[in-house]
C-alpha cells in the first residue's frame, strides 16, 4: 500500500534513506535451494556505483552488501533473503543549505507535500541511490533466471540526439561493459561520450535511452488482463527515478503502420512456432510468445545542474537553489543495470507464477 | 496472483470471456455514501461500445450493465459493487473455424501454451470486450473523483502518421466528443476519419496515439519508489490491449533535452507553489505536484484484418487465417474512454491510500 | 483492504448482500484443466440451504448458482470464475420495522457506525447469506484438493452442554450426513436434535462446536511465520458468521499438560515419518507434517429469538426489538458444510503456493 | 506469499533465523508524523527477553534494536522503517549433534520437507526468537494507537491447571509486570510461579493461557467478511509459535448458553451506545462496537524437554533427541508482550484502513 514493494511471487521490499544508516532489501519468495554467489552481487553492485568510470558521478560510494538473513551453506532456504548496503559517512555533511528549499524537477517539493516532512538529506528516500537495494535483489533474480536459460541484456540506445538505431539482433551485446556509456557500438559510444563530457563541463545534464532484450523467455509467462508481461515490466521501468517513457516492440513506432505490415506471421520452425517477425516483441497478450523481449525507456535529463536557478523555499519565498559538482552528467550508463535489475525481478515474479497456472 | 485484479485501496477484478455467459467486475474498496449515477455508468460504456459510428465495428453489443450488489438507496454501501454486462446471443455463431488455429498477433498461442487450453470463441478473455467491465468500474471511479474536484480527459491525437503536435493546453476538450473520432481538433479528426475510412475499404487496420490530461490533481498523491503515480498509470494503459508504448511528461522527446532546459521551475503564484514548465508531466518523483498531469499512450494496428495471412494451427500445420470484416479499422477511437477509465482507477486508489500517509 | 478477498494464490472475492439482487463470488487462480462438476456445486449449496430438515430455519431460498464465466467444455480455463446467486424475491419483503432499530448482538449498530449508512434488509451484507458464495467457491477448491487426494470432513460434535467426547480418528465419519444435525455418533445426534427443537420451541437459541478432519494432506503444506497453516485456518473459521473460537490439535485442553507428555515422538512407518501421538494435530511449525489436521470452532448461539428485547435505534431511544420465527434455532448443522468450505479454500491456496517454495 | 508479511495498510515484513546474522522487520504503512521514542521500543523488547527472571530461559541475549531507517529528527517520514537486531555470538556454538535429527513437536521436521533444506542452528527461521522482530515493530504500532486513545494489556491467566478465572473487568491490569509470570493476581502469582519453578527442576514443561483487553477501541475498526476484526486477531495470535487456540468474548463457554443470555442488549449511556453485557467482546458481525475487546490465546507445553526423546533422523534412523537446559519451562510470561505487539499490529492495520470507508 505504500509502495515499496514490488512483485507478488518473488516480491522485494526496499528501505533507506540516501543518508540514513543504511539501505537495504528484504526478498520473500525466493525459492530453496539457489545457489547464491555473493560476488555476482557485489560485481552488480559495482555497475551501478558511482565512480566507476569519468563519465559518471565521482562520489565514491562502497556499497558493500550485507546479507542478513535466508541462506545458509551457500544456498537460498526458502525464508526471507535480508540484505543490506550501509551508509558510510551518513551523518558527517552539512545540508543545511537545502533543507527548506525544493530543489527544481526533484522530489523535495512533493515529499514534502504529501508527508508534511521529509529527509532533506541528498533526496532521502527519493534518491537514486535506493535503486542499489533493487540491484542487489536483481542479482538474485538473475541467478533464479539464469537457472530456467533466460538472459538480460540492456544497453544505452541513446544519449541525447545521438540515436542508434541498430536493431538489437544485430548488435554484439557482449560489447556492453566494453565502455563506460555501456552502448555496444563502439563508434556510437564513442561520440555518446564526448557529448556527456561536453555536457558536464557546461554544468548541464543530458537524457537518454536505455534499451533491453531478453532472450530465452518461456512461452507462457505473463498474466492475462491487468498483469501482462509488458504491464509488468512498463510498471518497472518507470519506477526507475528519471524514467519518463516505456515502449516495447514496435512501440510508438508502430502506430504508423499497418496491420497487415505489422502482424507477425507464425510458422514452425523445426516444431517450434515462431513468428517471421517481431512487431510484438516477444509479447502477445501480454504472455510470452518465446521470441525475443525487446523495450525502450526514456530517462529525462539529470535535475541536479550547476548553475543557479530558481525556486522557492518551505514558506514560498523566492530562492537560488544551485548544485554541487558531483552528480551524473547523464543517468543512462549507470540505468542499464537498474534496467536489468528490474527486468529481472519481473520475470523471477512471473516464472514463478506460472507454476501455478495449469493442473498438476 | 492470477492478474485479473486492479488497484490497492480502489481494488477492482474483472472476470468474463468475450462469448460466454457474461462479462463483469467487482470493486471493493469504494468508500461508503458516494451517489451512484447509474445512466452516467451506461453512458460511459456507451462511448466504448461497437456500433456507434462509421468508423469502429459495426458489432451490435449492447453492454446494458446489471448493478447486482453495493448500491443501496442510490449510494455505494461500502461492500462490493459487483456489476454484470450479459453477452446476448453467447452460443449463437460458428467458431469452429479458427478452434484450432493462432491468428497472427494475437493471443491464441500464448494462451494455448500457458494453460493448454482456452475458450477460442471471439478471442475468449483475450477479447478488448473486457475492457467493458473496466469501463463500468472506471465510470464509478470517476464520480469517486468529481467529489475531489479532479478531471479526466482523453482524447486521439494520432492516426497512422497524422499526429496533433498541438499541446494539450492549447485544445478544446469540451470537443472530444464532437466527431466519431475524439480527436478535439476539427481539421484533423475529418483527415484520421478519411484516413480510418480508407484504411477499412482496404481491408487493413491502423495504429494510434491517445493523450490525456488530468486536471486539479490533489497535490501528494502517488507513492514514492514502485507505485509512482506514473508508474501505475503506465501498467494501467499497458494492460489495455494493444498498446505498445507509454510516455509522460517530456517523454521520449525529454531525453534530447538538456537539464538546464527541462527543468520546471517553481515559484509562488498567489500562495500556490506551481512550475514555469511542466516537463515533468504533473508528477515529480511519482507524487503529484498539481499541475496538470498529461501522458500519451501509442497503440498499435488492429490485429483482425480481411487478407488471407500465413499461420499454423495447434498442431504446429501450415493454415490460413482470413478475418471477418465487422473489426475496428483502428482501436483509438474507442480506446479514449478506456484510457480514461483506467486513469480514473489508478488516482481514486492513490486519492484513498492518501488517507494514510500522514498522522491525523 | 476492504476485507471481501479470501485466499492468495487461489484467491475469492465474494460480493452481494443479503436481500440485493445477487449473491456471488469470483475465483481468481484456480487452476486451469479441472474438471468441474457443476452438480458437486450445487450439492454443496443444498447442504448449506434453509429448508433443508426440521432443526434449522424454515425460509424457502432455493440457492440456484449460475457460473458466469472460466468454465469452457466442462474445465476450468485459467481465467476467473464467477458464480452468482440470484435472490429469488428480492424486493418482495417490509423490512420497516427493523430499519432504525439495533438488533442485540447483530452487526446492525456497528455496519451503521463504521459506513455512516447499511443496506438493512435482512441484514445485507452481515447475513450468513454471504457464506452461500463461500461454498460455492469451497466447492471447486475441493474439486482441485480431491485431485491431490485430499480430504475434509467436518461434523457436529457439541450442541450446548451436549458434547462428544469421542476422537475424530474413532468416528465414523460416512455418518455425518445420515441425520440433520449432522453428528457422526447416532445416539448423541438424536440428543442433539431433541434439544435444538425444545430450545426452538422456547423461541430461544443455543450454539454449538464443528469439528473438523483433513486427511492425507501432503506434508509442507503451510508457511512460517505468518501465513502458518492453523493460523491461515483460525482466520478462516473466525470470519465465518457466529464462530468464536478456534483450537487445533490439543488446543486449550492442551494447556494443562507437561511437555513430555505433550511431545509427538517421530518414527518411520515403513519409510514415512509419522508420529506416535498427534497432539500437534498435523502441523508442528505452522506447515502439516502428514499426520491427520484437526480442530475445533465455536459457535455462539444465534442473535435472533422470539422474545422482545430491549434495545435503541439510530437516534438513541429505547426500542424493543422482536424476532421473527423463521431462522435457525442452533446454527452448527448447517455451518458443517461452510466450515469444509472454509477449509478447501486455505488449503486449496496453500496447495498451489508449495509449488513456489523450491528450485524445479 | 512466502507468509512473511503481516497486515495491509501497516504492514510489516520480518526477516532472519535464530543464529543467522541478524533479525529484523521492515514496517511500510506506518504514517508520517509519529514521534518515535526508542527507549520504548527497546523496553518492549526487554519484556520479551531471555534471561529476564528466575522462570525463564536463562540464554543471555541483549536484543538490542538498530533503526536503519524511515526516522528523521525523531519522527516518523512515512517511508519504511527498518530494523535489525544482530545475532551477538551466532557463529560459536556446535549444533551438529541435532544437525540431521528432527527433535519432536518442533519443526525441524517439516522445514525440512517443505524446503529440502534448512537452517539448523537453534531452530533457524521456525525459533521464536523471530518474535523480537514483532515486538519491535509492535512496539511502534504501539506509538501510533496511543495517540488514538487505544490501550492494550495482555497477561497471564493460566499455567498448566492453575487457571484464574476472574472476569478481566476485576482485575488490576497495572500489576502484570508486578511479577515475573505477569499473572495480576498476586496470589495466583506466586503460586503459577511455584508451579513453573516445579515443573522446570523435573527438566519437564508446561503450558498455559494468555489473556488479552483492549480498552477504548474507536467503534467501526475491523472489516466484514473475511478481514473481521477478531479474525485477525485469531491469525495474529495463532501465528505465535506455540499458540494453540484462540477465542474471544464469550469463547468456548459460549457455546452453552442460550441467545437470550448470550445477548448483549443496547443502552444509551449518555449519548453513546452500550451494552449491558459483553459476551461480544467487544466485537460484533467483525467490527468494534466500543466495549472493551477482550480474548485468550492457548499456549502449548515448550517441546523442548531435558529428558532424551526417540526420534528420527533426515534418513529415517531412529536416534535420541536430548534438549539443552537453557530453555523457558513455560512460554506465556514472555508470550504476554508478543500477544500484544500482534495486537497492535492488527488494530494500528485496521485504524488506517477505518480512514477509507466513507466519503470524505
Amino acid at each position: 500500500m505504500a509502495g515499496n514493494t514490488f512483485g507478488q511471487a518473488f516480491r522485494i521490499t526496499t528501505f533507506g534513506e540516501s543518508h540514513g544508516r543504511a539501505l537495504g532489501v528484504t526478498i520473500d519468495g525466493c525459492p530453496a535451494g539457489l545457489p547464491i554467489d555473493e560476488d555476482f552481487i557485489q560485481a552488480e553492485l559495482a555497475r551501478r556505483r558511482p565512480g566507476q568510470s569519468k563519465i559518471v558521478t565521482q562520489r565514491k560510494e562502497a556499497d558493500r552488501v550485507d546479507i542478513l538473513s535466508g541462506i545458509f551453506e551457500g544456498h537460498s532456504t526458502g525464508t526471507p533473503i535480508a540484505m543490506v548496503i550501509f551508509n558510510a559517512d551518513a551523518r558527517s555533511k552539512d545540508y543545511s543549505h537545502i533543507a527548506d528549499k525544493f530543489r527544481p524537477s526533484h522530489a523535495d517539493f512533493t515529499y514534502q507535500q504529501k508527508y508534511g516532512r521529509r529527509d532533506y538529506r541528498g533526496g532521502g528516500r527519493s534518491s537514486a541511490r535506493e535503486t542499489a537495494a533493487r540491484v542487489a535483489a536483481g542479482a538474485i533474480a538473475k541467478l533464479l533466471l539464469r537457472r530456467a536459460g533466460l538472459s538480460i541484456a540492456a544497453y544505452v540506445s541513446q544519449v541525447g540526439e545521438l540515436a542508434l538505431n541498430t536493431p538489437p539482433t544485430a548488435l554484439d551485446l557482449s560489447q556492453v561493459e566494453a565502455t563506460p556509456v555501456r552502448c555496444p557500438d563502439p563508434q556510437m559510444a564513442e561520440r555518446m561520450i564526448e557529448l556527456i563530457q561536453r555536457v558536464r563541463k557546461a554544468g548541464d545534464t543530458i537524457g537518454g535511452v536505455v534499451s533491453a532484450v531478453v532472450k530465452h523467455c518461456p512461452v507462457g509467462l505473463g498474466d492475462p488482463v491487468f498483469d501482462k508481461l509488458h504491464a509488468d515490466l512498463a510498471k518497472a521501468m518507470l519506477s526507475i527515478n528519471a524514467c519518463k517513457g516505456f515502449e516495447y516492440g514496435s512501440g510508438f513506432a508502430g502506430v504508423a503502420m499497418r496491420g497487415s505490415e505489422h502482424n507477425d506471421l507464425f510458422y514452425d520452425a523445426d516444431g517450434q512456432v515462431k513468428t517471421r517477425s517481431n512487431h510484438s516483441g516477444g509479447i502477445q497478450g501480454g504472455i510470452a510468445n518465446g521470441m525475443d523481449i525487446y523495450f525502450r525507456c526514456a530517462f529525462k535529463p539529470v535535475a541536479t545542474i550547476v548553475a543557479g536557478q530558481e525556486s522557492v523555499n518551505e514558506v514560498g519565498e523566492k530562492v537560488e537553489v544551485t548544485g554541487k559538482g558531483r552528480h551524473d552528467p547523464c543517468v543512462v550508463p549507470r540505468a542499464v543495470p537498474i534496467v536489468e535489475a528490474m527486468t529481472a525481478l519481473v520475470l523471477a515474479d512471473h516464472l514463478l507464477r506460472q507454476r501455478m497456472v495449469q493442473m498438476a
